[in-house]
């Protein structure tokens, strides 16, 4: 089996609220050496939708010594916003552009996505970022195949939804194209069902455990690190979404990547400990090593 | 009956992308002009959650003569930022702040977003804006009993949602507090249901059927009145959520209030002459003149 | 103000699992004699959809000295049955049937509900019964349109929902039809709003309550009863949804009315003592004396 | 690999609306002949939830002569009604029961919950029937564990839903127990993740199709037959769910299946014709000679 696209949606370290360049490359390439191959900087973990344009350029220049491994999040409810980062992602030769759909707004007509996505892709090649339940839109196979027919350069898609047969059906009917599972629990199916690759919130600090999940994925032990990722997940979620990331990449890899932004409020010094406790007992129970 | 508070989510006007503040400020005082009481700019219908900070400033300064008749909505996902503008409002002296919660990420704390409001509206007084539909989150009347606990200067809530109960609990439990009906469907049942005003999106281009309304609240032509409303605000999302505002502004009141910004496409001319006709149906059926 | 009509989905009471026709009418003729006009059994609280055609039978059997005073709920996912039921009714010379849409089933295609109440209706007058949470489907005004124009004859509607709006629609776009509110929460909205009656669950054991709300539907009282019910409502839920009904019917009214039928499991106890604890608790808050 | 359990939950054959016991048995032979395992009468497409406990009765009776091959659906919303029938399996010594939890009452406790299927299984193995799309109840495996904890002997479930994420987890979390796949379109992920089996209604006329998908399940002609199977499975959804089930037989296997019952109204001829096209197509399509 050969090894599948893999993808860190990078937290985006800030300090005094501003972004961290340093911290951000120094998180960056230790998810790059641990194993992942690509950055997807201000994604959801990003916290991306949180982000002016101009930091979400900051990031792109902090990675510019490695484009090939750097797909930036450019999408937003400013569309004139979202064309500028892809003419700079095009400068600065990284791997492709993602974009979210709008988001907030509901009752965009369909046409409206197809043409927002196609605007946008004609700038640069485009991996749909599809997360139905953040968005409120769930960009569907025949959507993707609509935007392909106006013209637009949409590469791939990462599908952050738990319904895999939403997931099943683009792999199906959308040619030439790359299908990325988004949820963290996924990685270990996105190898078992045929698919492209995944992008993990989780690998931010557990790429270890990814690598045995690879590794093992055609026997019990990948069932085993998976669902040792899975907890690490659910316990993130537990103490403070995305908040808690930080705290977890520093208690796995050692690497200070800043702080969060409000209102994603930093964990008190007792919930980084309780996390920290309850990481450990999900190690022993998965019998794993960090 | 005396007269409810009356708010008016302006459409914000751009030209080539960039906030046009003249036209802001002629439709603004026509809107007043013709009985709204407050101008409550950056809200969802502004399409306050896709602007920069410093385009929701020039908001602010469009309306510097008028700082009584303004709410500015400053929510966001960046708390410095909504903080800056509630500073500003404050030098500004308008009526009050308003705010989103945090919306697009999901699972944030119930206690971040007590901390969220508490700390915003300890700058300044703050009407929050409930929006659970677009942010996923309920701000229900036992966080804003516990946000006054906490300290925070919540004065009022825009209740933008069917969920008539939800209302009416926030409206019995919360002491000192205006309610607002969000809905446009609702004006009429903000009054019969002795609540404290309305936010209405149709009122940027019906402040004349709205006055109808009022004057009507207790008899059958109020619900007459607030039916054809309602049918403009069904044809509005039909030909297009948020950007057909602009075009019916200009059938109505003949003002000119700019474009909308992509992903809000505009309106064909099409489109534009089908939706007049629908308009103008619905004013023959209510036996309304324009 | 002209009274509105007043509704009991009765609780139906069961002795060894089955129907007990003494206690029913010995319940049922409390809560007449307590103000409320019409009973309807075999609604959701009186467990109808789990109770076989024959059940259903035995309470209009049970009720046949007061027929004008009974609304039989006859909806089922066996049209056959709920036609039985409809030409037994007719015999029975009761009020009207009521009619739940089929439930549990997705995908029903919108023209089958048409035909499906169309042909029930038109063996005796029919109250729609839409209860979008539970069945899936959303009855609406066009709907109920559409089946008066196929000939069906539908004269009313209980609409179990929040969305007032929905409920409003209706009122305003269906001619010759009563619009009752579902929600213990909505009967003093029902009187506010314009609309012909409610049904209330919490009538089962609150009509005191409800009518303090009737006399004081213009004034601060009325909002005090309300509030005081809707926490009754709430606790009923707490406890066991539908089986503390049965506890609280005894506890303010002495009436025995039986026992639920499993799976709703009777409250133990403690429960009963705790519930009843806390229902004295709110009639103190509310200076209610039951 | 080997074989999954593959299971087909059969239509019931109505004909006068009455349980037609002779052409149920027709169909089921030929489906098991076809190279399914298991019968599953009752179910969802059985139409179980709208029969009465004697009309289920009837079914296993049926099936008598081949009681391995019969899991009968006995959940029901009296659960009286429920152990009767599972002790009626028992006399039957058919492979299983299994048990849909209580459907559309909102608010069940979950300890109720676990009391139903704890009793329930006491009488009888019983495999759990999870379907939270249509009975609002989400079974989960911490639900699966306490049930086994309190002493039920619940030895599989039925997981009729898009999220693969809560089926995996059941399988990771429950030990000694089966575990299948609910939707149609989830065969081939059944064993290309390494679950027990799976459950397909349109397996009832497709279970050559089926035998298909199980001899590709490790190459692309797996996929192309999964998704044949997927585009029968939206025609039938299309022409009018479940109802088209009894077409379908019939043109797929020249059984003639009987009718279903009301409300759920039988396809036009003109309908059946258009079907029978459009399935022509997709074979045509995926070079399917049925």
């Amino acid at each position: 089996m050969q090894k599948l696209d893999s993808i860190t949606p990078i937290i985006t370290p800030f300090t005094d609220n501003k972004v961290d360049k340093d911290k951000a490359v120094r998180h960056g390439e230790d998810v790059l050496k641990g194993g992942m191959k690509y950055l997807f900087p201000a994604g959801t973990t990003g916290l991306g939708p949180s982000m002016a344009s101009g930091e979400k350029h900051d990031l792109l220049d902090a990675f510019a010594h490695i484009p090939d491994h750097v797909i930036l999040q450019v999408g937003s409810l400013n569309l004139e916003d979202s064309i500028y980062l892809a003419r700079e992602a095009k400068k600065y030769k990284i791997h492709a552009v993602a974009a979210l759909p709008p988001y907030y707004f509901t009752g965009m007509k369909r046409e409206w996505l197809i043409k927002y996505y196609t605007k946008l892709s004609s700038e640069y090649p485009t991996i749909i970022y599809n997360y139905p339940d953040t968005t409120g839109y769930n960009i569907t196979y025949d959507m993707v195949n609509d935007i392909k027919k106006a013209g637009g350069d949409v590469i791939g898609i990462k599908e952050t939804t738990f319904n895999m047969n939403d997931i099943l059906n683009t792999k199906m009917y959308v040619q030439d194209f790359k299908v990325y599972t988004g949820p963290d629990q996924y990685i270990l199916s996105a190898y078992r069902l045929g698919l492209d690759g995944f992008v993990s919130g989780a690998s931010n600090y557990g790429y270890k455990i990814i690598n045995k999940i690879i590794e093992n994925y055609d026997n019990k032990d990948g069932d085993r690190y998976q669902f040792l990722l899975n907890e690490l997940a659910d316990l993130s979620r537990k103490y403070g979404t995305i908040s808690s990331i930080y705290d977890m990449v520093e208690i796995m890899t050692g690497i200070d990547a800043g702080n969060p932004r409000e209102p994603f409020f930093k964990l008190s010094k007792e919930e980084r400990n309780s996390l920290e406790k309850e990481m450990n007992e999900a190690f022993k129970k998965y019998n794993f090593k960090p």
